[in-house]
Formats: structure tokens, sequence, C-alpha cells
């Protein structure tokens, strides 16, 4: 595969769309070709998915289940949208992967690591990002900005998308503990930056690790 | 668990819904408790993923996404059905299980059988039937059967939940050759019963293999 693969990671209210869209123009300007897509989703299929999975509307699923509606998807996502794009030389970049998975099923819901790790291995077929960007954000503060998004878009609760942002804040801190652990144990594939910042600087801050990497 | 958990298996028209109707009958006259079900499906939840399944509601999947959907709605079933019943002392009788998904998308589709065999532990959580029924039939013969009872019931294509139907031949004997060397592969657990008999016959031969085993 000739292109290179982003993905963003972080808890909710980390700015992640946000950072994602100006990547995105900063690496378009630049001459790159670029294609920005997101989990869980990214395929009319997957979307599916995603409805049965984000918006509730399948019922209570088990952890387990769970973890395997999101690999279905991301298997879906890789072949079709992910690795083509690679091969054709393109800059992916994703909106939440693997390391979601393990973050918020494994750390914030006690799923089985192992069982986790396995799904995520068969489900890329062993893709690995180049590049994890993992904007790291204080549980409280986050919440805080996610909250305040939500209400200035005058969500009803159940259009909201992301169910997670009701769930406590120790919820939140383990999921943040565990977005670092996982970018303690893959240093050379994970970028940690402070997301609770001035935007440009972040947004400089991002482009610079990319840059690095690209080369 | 104290229960004894049944599997029935088979190609098109190999006369399963007839045979598990016949079993449940016969050992709840014995004062068993017999809970029945079926795959993919047999909770709320998993029936939307067999909605996304075999009424192709969901679009295209790939071979691996495929078996990562069958998987997630087998973790529901198993979890909230058939583990529950077993801990119970019932006799769970199922219409298919995970020897279908290795023989329709391992034997018949192609998808890597490695995969699917660490799909199926994961699903499953390890449990596996104490009996497997195999109604083996020469696909023809079955197709032939399945295909009148579809015509008979005046159902159109659309409404037709089994697209395996609609395949042909040398698919369906992969089916039937894969269910073979699986139970070749699994004496303990799996009894070949010829289906193409008569039925009260074909119901008396299941019936002595399930009362052997049951002791």
């Amino acid at each position: 595969m000739s292109g290179f693969f982003i993905t963003f990671e972080g808890g909710e209210g980390s700015g992640k769309t946000t950072q994602i869209n100006r990547l995105s123009k900063s690496l378009a300007e630049q001459g790159h070709k670029v294609v920005t897509t997101r989990e869980p989703g990214g395929t009319e299929e997957a979307e599916k998915i995603r409805d049965l999975l984000v918006q509730n509307k399948g019922g209570a699923w088990t952890p387990l289940a769970e973890v395997m509606l999101f690999s279905a998807a991301r298997a879906m996502h890789v072949e079709k949208v992910i690795a083509p794009a690679l091969d054709d030389g393109r800059i992916v970049i994703c909106d939440r992967f693997t390391d979601s998975t393990m973050a918020y099923q494994g750390y914030g819901f006690g799923t089985d690591k192992g069982v986790i790790e396995q799904l995520n291995t068969l489900s890329t077929s062993g893709l690995q990002p180049n590049l994890t960007v993992l904007l790291n954000i204080d549980p409280e503060a986050g919440l805080g900005r996610a909250g305040r998004r939500m209400a200035s878009e005058k969500m009803a609760v159940e259009q909201r998308e992301d169910r997670y942002e009701q769930l406590n804040l120790d919820f939140h801190t383990r999921i943040r503990d565990g977005f670092l652990d996982i970018a303690k144990q893959n240093p050379e594939r994970c970028v940690v930056i402070p997301a609770d910042q001035d935007m440009d600087l972040l947004a400089e801050q991002i482009l610079e690790a990319v840059s690095e990497r690209l080369g």
C-alpha cells in the first residue's frame, strides 16, 4: 500500500472532528489526495450497523455482541474504503478506529481485552495506522465541551448519536487512561497531543506531527 | 451447566424444521423441558442482524463482515438464550449453529476457515453442542424439496429467507461435503443421519441417537 493511514482517537469533546477537517484541508492544500472517514460506519452497510449500535435501535447488546458488531462494520470499512484508498496512494484520515474499541469497550465497559485484541486484528486483517493522533483531554473538561455542543445544536436525547456522553465521569476517566495506556504500548504509532488548548495551536502541532511522519 | 445442547445441521431441504418439531414433541412427552431456537436469530436483537443478513437488507456484505455479523448474533443468542436455558437444566434444540457458519461461509463461500474457527470460539465463549444431528441429503434432492416447499408456500423471491437456495449445485455440494468433513473431525459430537428417507423412520433414528446420549 502506497498511501498513509492516520487515525484520530480521544474521548468526548476532545475536538477530533474540527481537527480532522483542518488537517484534511491543510494536506489537500499541500497537494495530497485525502480521504476522511469515520467509525463506526464509513460504508452504506456499516452505517446500518452504526444505527443498531449508537442509536440503540437494536436493543441491549451484550458487550461481546457489541464488539463483534463494531468489528463487522470495521471489516467492511477496511475492505471497501480504507484499503482501496491506501492502495490508490491516498492519505486516509479516520475518526476513531481499533483503539476506540479497546478504550471504550475494554477499558470502559470491561470487556475482555484479549478478545478485543483478537477481533481488532481479525477485522482489520492486521492493517494498522501509520500514525494515531491521540487528543488527550481531561474527561471533565471534555464532557463539558461535548455537553455544550449538544445543547447548542438543540439535539433531542434520542437523536444524540453518542450515548457514551451520558455515562459518568469514572467511565470517561477509564477511557482516557485506556487511551494513554494504548499510546504507551505503541509509541511508534501513537502521538499524544494535549487537546485543551487553542484550536489553531493544536492544528499546527497535529500538522507538524503528520508532516514529520510523511517525510 | 446441567442441560443438554442439541444442534441440527444440514443443507437446504434436509428437513431440519420438521424433525426438530418432532423431536421436541417426543422429548417433551418424556417429561423433558425443551427449548427450541434457531440461528441466525433467537433474540429480538439478533433477529435484527438476521434481517440484515438473510433478507439482504444490509446490502452486499463482505465475507468477513458477514461472518462477524453471524458471530455477533450468536454471541447474543448464546448469552441470553442458550446458556441460561442449559443452566436451568433444559434441553436446547437449535436449528443451525457454528457448523453452518463453517459449512456455508467457509466451505461454500471460501472464507478463511481459521478465521471462522476463531470467531466460532469467540462468539460461543467455547460452548459446544453435546450432540449435533447432521441431516445428510444429496444436494440435488434437497434443493428439489426446498424449491417445492417455496413454490407451495407461494413465496415471492424477496420474501424468501434463504438466499442460499438460489445458488448453484456446486455450491451446495461444497456445503454437503463441508458438513461431512466437520462430522468426521468431530465424531464424538456429531451423528450423521441420511435425510432422504421416510419422515417417521428418520424421526425414530434421531430420537434414538438423542436418547443414547441423554442416557
